[in-house]
C-alpha cells in the first residue's frame, strides 16, 4: 500500500515550537499518512510571508491536496496575508486570542515570543536548574544538595539523566542525581550523602530486559550488561529503595516527559 | 495595583505539556493578571475527571470569575464529563481534530500520548542525541564528531550547553560543542581537531556586558569575569571566526529555544 503524503507548515512569527508541538499531537492521530514538515519561523514581516504563500501554492499544486496549515501568529496583518493561501489553516493564537480577550475582560498585546523571552525570572529560573543538573549528574557532586528540588536515584542507565535534564529544562527544578552501584548493595544502604534528604528522594526503576537491552548498546557482552547482572542490580536497587521509604517510578514504559510529569506531581503532593 | 488573580487548569489525559506549552505563549499576551497554574495530567478516567470537575466548582466558587480550562483530551467521553464545569474552555484537540478528520478523510485513532510515546523511532533518535551532546559537552570529546550533526564553538558561558542539549532533545540532533579559550586566542586558529568539521561548525557570541554578569554569578571578582576580559575574549572569539568563516549567532538578546530553530535552520540550509 502507498503511503500518502501530506505537507504540514508550521508558521510563526516566534520560534514555532508551539505549533510543532501541538502539531505532532494532533498529526499523530492519524494513520497510514506521512507527515512532511516544512517549518517558517520568525514570519515576521510581509516579505516572509509572501515567501511562505508561494512555497504553499507550489505544494498545493505539486500535491494536488490542500496542505495543512498549522500557525501561532501574532501580527494580525501578517496572519491575514497567510489567509490567502489555499490550505487547512490550524491558526491556535486566533482561534483562542478571541474567547480569553473576553473572558479576561482586555485585549491581547499582540507581542512576538514572549512565552520563552529571556527578560523573565522564569527563563533565568530554567538556565539556573539546567546548570545545576548538568553539575548534580551522576553523583559527580554532593555539594549543595540542600538546594536541589529533587535527587533520583537509580541503577546505572535507568533514565535519571534525561530525565533530570527535562526537569530542569521544561519545569525549572533543581534535580540532582545518584546512581545506585554494587558497593552500595554490598553496604546495603543508599550513600550516605543522600540520607539528610529523604523528602526530596524519589526511585526510577526499569524492567531488567530492557536496561539489558540498553547496556548492551554502551558496552556490548560485559558483565555490567549481562541480563543476569541487570536482574541482580535492580533487584537490590527496588529491595533499597524499599526498605528506605522512597516513592519510585517504573521507567519501562513510560517516556522522558510522561515519567517527568509523575515525578513533578509528587514532588508538589510532597510538597503540600 | 491589585494583581487580578486567574486560576488555569490544564487538563489532559497524557502529560499535558502541549496544553501548558501553548497556554504559556497565549497567557503571555495578558498583562496585569497572575495566573495560577493547576496541572491534572493523565486524567484518564472518569473517576479523575470528577475530582477535577470538584476542583473547578471549588474555584469557581471562591474566585468568583470562570477559571479557564485548557485541555488535550483523546477519551470524547471524559471530554464531554468535563464540559459540565463552568469554565471558559480552551479544547486544543477537540477543537482542530474535526477539521484535520475531514481535509485527511479519516477519523483519528483517539489513542493517548503518542506524541512522545517511547516506541517509536523518533524518540530513540533524541535520547540518542542527547547521550551524544552531554558526552561531547564541553570539548570533552572529539572522538566521533563525525558522526555529529553541528558543532558549536563560541567563549565559556556564551551559551553553547544548554543550546546543545535543546537541540538534541526537542530536535533530535547530536550537538556537540568546544569552548574557545584563551590558548586558542594566543594560537590564534581554531582547535586542530574540529577542521575537519567546518561545515558543521557554528559559533555563538554574546555582548561582552552580558558575558561578564553571567561569570561573575559563577566566579566573582575574578580576572575571569571581568569585564575587561570579557571584551578581550569576545573580540577574539568574534575575529578567530571570522577568520574561520564560520557562522556565527549572537545570543544576547535571544533564549535557548529561540536560538536553537536559528541554528536549526542553518544547518538545513547547509544540508539543502
Amino acid at each position: 500500500m502507498n503511503m500518502t503524503i501530506r505537507t504540514v507548515f508550521f508558521i510563526s512569527d516566534g520560534t514555532g515550537i508551539t505549533a510543532e508541538t501541538l502539531g505532532n499531537g494532533l498529526l499523530s492521530q492519524f494513520e497510514n499518512i506521512e507527515f512532511r514538515y516544512v517549518r517558517y519561523p520568525f514570519t515576521d514581516s510581509m516579505e516572509k510571508a509572501r515567501e511562505c504563500l508561494q512555497r504553499i501554492a507550489q505544494v498545493r499544486l505539486k500535491e494536488d491536496l490542500q496542505p495543512i496549515v498549522i500557525m501561532t501568529m501574532m501580527n494580525a496583518e501578517i496572519s491575514n496575508c497567510l489567509c490567502e493561501a489555499d490550505a487547512l489553516f490550524l491558526d491556535l493564537f486566533a482561534t483562542f486570542i478571541a474567547p480569553l480577550e473576553l473572558s479576561l475582560g482586555q485585549r491581547s498585546t499582540h507581542s512576538v515570543g514572549r512565552s520563552h523571552g529571556q527578560d523573565n525570572r522564569e527563563y533565568a529560573k530554567r538556565i539556573a536548574a539546567m546548570n545545576f543538573a548538568l553539575s548534580h549528574d551522576d553523583g559527580i557532586s554532593a555539594a549543595d544538595l540542600k538546594s536541589a528540588d529533587v535527587i533520583l536515584v537509580g541503577v546505572s542507565r535507568s533514565g535519571k539523566t534525561p530525565t533530570s535534564l527535562y526537569l530542569s529544562l521544561q519545569f525549572g527544578l533543581k534535580a540532582a542525581n545518584y546512581p545506585l552501584i554494587p558497593e552500595d548493595f554490598e553496604r546495603g544502604c543508599l550513600p550516605s550523602c543522600l540520607l539528610p534528604y529523604h523528602n526530596k528522594l524519589f526511585g526510577l526503576t526499569i524492567a531488567p530486559e530492557q536496561l539489558h537491552r540498553i547496556r548492551e548498546e554502551r558496552r556490548p557482552h560485559s558483565h555490567y550488561a549481562s541480563l543476569k547482572n541487570c536482574r541482580t542490580e535492580v533487584a537490590f536497587a527496588e529491595s533499597m529503595m524499599r526498605r528506605a521509604g522512597i516513592a519510585w517510578f517504573d521507567m519501562t514504559s513510560r517516556s522522558i516527559e510522561e515519567m517527568s510529569v509523575h515525578l513533578l506531581q509528587a514532588i508538589n503532593k510532597k510538597q503540600d
